[in-house]
C-alpha cells in the first residue's frame, strides 16, 4: 500500500496581512490524519494568479490530494476559480444545483438575488461539484493527472461542512488508506521537558511505527502516541499495551486518557458524579464560565456564575466583608475564600470555584505583582485556597488562570473522594 | 526605493496534524505589514531537516527576509537547528548571555538546570543573538546571500515579544521601507457582497497606489484603505479624503473608524461617557463579560454578570418570575426583559444587557429551533428586546449572539441619545 500524502493551499491576502488566523487548515489536516493522510506541507499565498498558480505546481510535486480553501467570495479579489480554471486549461459553467442553492439562501434570508450573487454558482466544467448546505459557493472536486485537486470555501463552517459531508467519504473511495490508530492523554502541572526527561526511556521502547508526540499548550501538555501501519492490521492491542505504559508513567499528572480540553474532563467528571458547579470570577472574568458552557450539554453540569469584577459587587451579591477588602485587598486568600464561600451560599450548587488576581498590564504593585493570582475551589464547609504566580501577558495570565483553577477544582475533588 | 518582501516559515508537526492553530504567522504578517513589508508567502513544514531545507530554499527565492518560527525547544524532534546549520554550512557554540538566561529563569522557578536546558543556549556560530527576556531559547538573526534569516521560537508571547522588541527595529535598520498608511473601520448588519455593492464606484475611483480590502468576521465587515508609496511623502492626507468618504457611504452599518473589534468599541464609547455596563447572560454563559474583560482598563466601564445558566439562577438572583419561565420558557422576550430588570435592580450599573437562547446543537423545538435568541439591552426604565435567528453551530451561535449583543446596545446608546 501506498502512503497517501495531501497538502494544503490556503489563498487569501486577509491571510498573508495578519487579519485573518487561519484555523481552516489545522481542521483540514486533524481530519486527514484520523482516516492516516499525512500532511506534507501547507502553503498560504496571496489572491493573485500568478501566486496561486506556483502553489499549484509545488504542492503537485509530492502529494496525491491538494485541498485548496479560500477566494471563492462574490467580490472581485476572489480569484480562485479564474486561477483553477487556466491551471486545469478550463472553463466556468453555471452549476443548475449550485444556482437554486444560492436562490434559496436568498429567498430564506428575504433578500434579492444580484449578478453577484448568481456567479457563486459557476464551477469549473472539468470538477465534481460538491453541494455546500452552508453557504453560497459550492465545493469542487478534480481528478487531474492522477492527483486529487479539490476547492473549497473558507469560511470555516461552510468549509468544515463539506470536508467532513464530502471530502473525506470520496477521499476514503478514492484511496486504499493505511490503518492509524491514535491514543491521546493530557497532562497538567509539569512541563514539556520534564516530561520528556521522564519518558526518555519510554520512547526508546517504542517500535518504529509507533511515535510519541508531545503538544504543549496553556501550561499543559497532551501525549499523543500514533501507530500507522501500511499492512491493514489491528494495531489497537499493541498500542493500547504502550499507552498503559504511558498513563503509569505520567499518573501524577494525569488529567485525562482521551484527546479532550481540561474543561471537558471537568464536564465527563462532575457528568459522571451527578454534581454541579459554579463559579465566582473577578479576574477570569467569565472565561471559566465560558470556557464550560461552550460544551454541549453543560447545563446538565453548571449553575452559572457571578461576575464580581467591581468590589460592590463582592460585597452585594457574593457578600464579601467590606473589612476583608479594605485590610487585606481584593486579590487575597480571604477574599477569594469569601467570594467562594459567597457563591456556594447563593447558589443551588455541589461545587464552586473562586478567582481574584491582577492579569495586567497595569494593576500590579511591589507586594502584588501583575500576574499575582488567588483561586479557590470546594464545596460548603470544605473550601481550599492557593496563591499562583503567572508572567505573562494580559490574555495568557486570564487563561492560565482558568486552566489552574479547573485542574485545581480536579485536583480537589479527587483527593476529596480519595478521603 | 526597492520592495521589501518576507516570507514566514512555521515549523513543527503539531502544525501538520491540526493540533495546534498558527497564531504565530498572523502576528508576524500585520507586524511586517504596518512598516511596509509585503509577506508573500506562509510555509508550515514538518520537524525535517529535509522539508526544512527545502522550505529555506524556496523562500529565499523571492523574499528579503524570512522569519522562522518554531522546532527550538528542548526535544528530540526540534530539528530547526541543526537544519539551520546545514543551510548556512555552520556550526552550534553556546552563548553566554543565553545560558546566564537560562540558568536565571530556571533558578525563579527554582528548579536544577538538566543537560537537556542548557542545550536551549547554543545558538548558530553566524548569528546576531536576540535576547529572549521570556523564555530559554534565543532568537537568531543571520545575514546571508544579501538577505535576512531570522529564526525565532515557537511560543507564542516569546516570539512576539521577540519580534517587537528586537526584530522589527533591527529590520528598520536594515532596510529602506515605503510609507504606508492603513486605515480602517468596522460595519455592523450587513453584508460582505452587499457593501461590495455599495462600494463599487468608490473602489473603482480609487488610484492605483490605494487599495481596498474587505475583512469579514463574525457577522460583521471590516473595510481597510492601504496606501503604499515607494516615493516618501505624506500619504495621510490622500488617504483621510477617500477614508472620508468610504465612513460616509457606510454611516449606516459603521462600528468605529479605527481597526478596533466591537468590545473594543462599546468600551471607548462607555468610557468617553463615564459609564459602566453589566451583563445578565444565559445562552452566552459568560463570552460577553470574556470579551469585554479582556479589554485591558475595562473595570473602568464594567461591573459584573450573573451568568444564569440554570433556570433558579434565573429566579433566585435575576429574580425571573417562575410563572413567566413556566409560561412563555427561558428564551423569551419577557424572561431576557426580567433578566435585564433583575440585573439592573441589583448591579450599580448605567446600561445592562441580557441574552437568552438556543445554541445547540440539542434543545431546539419546531417552535424555538437552534439558533433562536433573545437580547434585552437598557437601563432602569427604558428597555428593548428584539429576537435572533443564527443558523451555525453552538461555538458559532455563541459568538454571532455576543457580538449581536454588543452591537444591539451601541446603536440603543447612541439611539437614546439622539432622543
Amino acid at each position: 500500500m501506498k502512503e497517501v500524502n495531501a497538502s494544503i493551499i490556503t489563498i487569501g491576502d486577509e491571510l498573508l496581512i495578519g487579519q485573518t488566523i487561519d484555523t481552516n487548515s489545522a481542521f483540514i489536516a486533524k481530519e486527514l490524519n484520523k482516516i492516516g493522510i499525512w500532511i506534507k506541507r501547507k502553503l498560504a499565498v496571496a489572491d493573485t494568479k500568478e501566486e496561486i498558480l506556483s502553489a499549484l505546481d509545488l504542492q503537485s510535486k509530492d502529494s496525491d490530494i491538494v485541498i485548496i480553501t479560500g477566494g471563492l467570495g462574490p467580490t472581485a479579489d476572489d480569484i480562485t476559480k479564474p486561477a483553477l480554471c487556466e491551471f486545469f486549461k478550463s472553463e466556468l459553467i453555471i452549476n443548475e444545483g449550485a444556482l437554486e442553492n444560492v436562490k434559496n439562501i436568498f429567498k430564506q434570508l428575504g433578500r434579492l438575488v444580484t449578478d453577484r450573487n448568481t456567479k457563486q454558482a459557476e464551477v469549473l466544467s472539468n470538477c465534481k461539484v460538491l453541494e455546500n448546505k452552508r453557504g453560497t459557493a459550492p465545493g469542487m472536486w478534480f481528478n487531474h493527472n492522477d492527483m486529487i485537486y479539490v476547492s473549497l470555501p473558507g469560511v470555516p463552517h461552510e468549509m468544515k461542512g463539506l470536508m467532513v459531508d464530502a471530502v473525506i467519504p470520496e477521499i476514503r473511495k478514492t484511496f486504499a488508506l493505511p490503518a492509524v490508530v491514535h491514543k491521546t492523554l493530557l497532562t497538567a502541572g509539569i512541563g514539556e521537558s520534564d516530561l520528556a526527561d521522564k519518558l526518555q526511556d519510554f520512547e526508546d521502547s517504542l517500535p518504529l511505527h509507533i511515535k510519541l508526540a508531545y503538544l504543549p499548550s496553556y501550561g499543559m501538555v497532551r501525549l499523543r502516541l500514533t501507530a500507522k501501519n501500511n499492512d491493514v492490521h489491528d494495531l489497537e492491542p499493541e498500542v493500547l499495551e504502550h499507552f498503559t505504559t504511558l498513563k503509569t508513567i505520567t499518573r501524577e499528572w494525569l488529567v485525562i486518557d482521551e484527546d479532550l480540553s481540561i474543561q471537558e474532563a471537568i464536564f465527563i467528571l462532575l457528568n459522571e458524579r451527578g454534581k454541579t458547579l459554579s463559579t465566582a470570577e473577578s479576574c477570569t472574568g467569565g472565561y471559566i464560565a465560558h470556557l464550560i458552557t461552550s460544551i454541549a450539554g453543560s447545563s446538565k453540569i453548571f449553575n452559572g456564575s457571578i461576575i464580581s469584577y467591581a468590589n460592590d459587587v463582592k460585597t452585594n451579591l457574593l457578600k464579601v466583608d467590606e473589612k476583608t477588602l479594605k485590610e487585606v485587598g481584593a486579590v487575597s486568600e480571604e477574599t477569594v475564600l469569601e467570594m467562594l464561600k459567597g457563591l456556594l451560599s447563593q447558589f443551588n450548587t455541589d461545587y464552586g470555584l473562586a478567582t481574584s488576581g491582577i492579569m495586567g498590564p497595569t494593576g500590579g504593585s511591589e507586594e502584588k505583582p501583575v500576574g499575582t493570582v488567588w483561586i479557590a475551589v470546594g464545596k460548603k464547609g470544605n473550601m481550599k485556597a492557593k496563591k499562583f504566580k503567572f508572567r505573562f501577558d494580559r490574555k495568557r495570565n486570564i487563561e492560565l488562570t482558568a486552566f489552574a483553577a479547573l485542574n485545581m477544582l480536579r485536583k480537589w475533588i479527587l483527593e476529596e473522594e480519595a478521603g
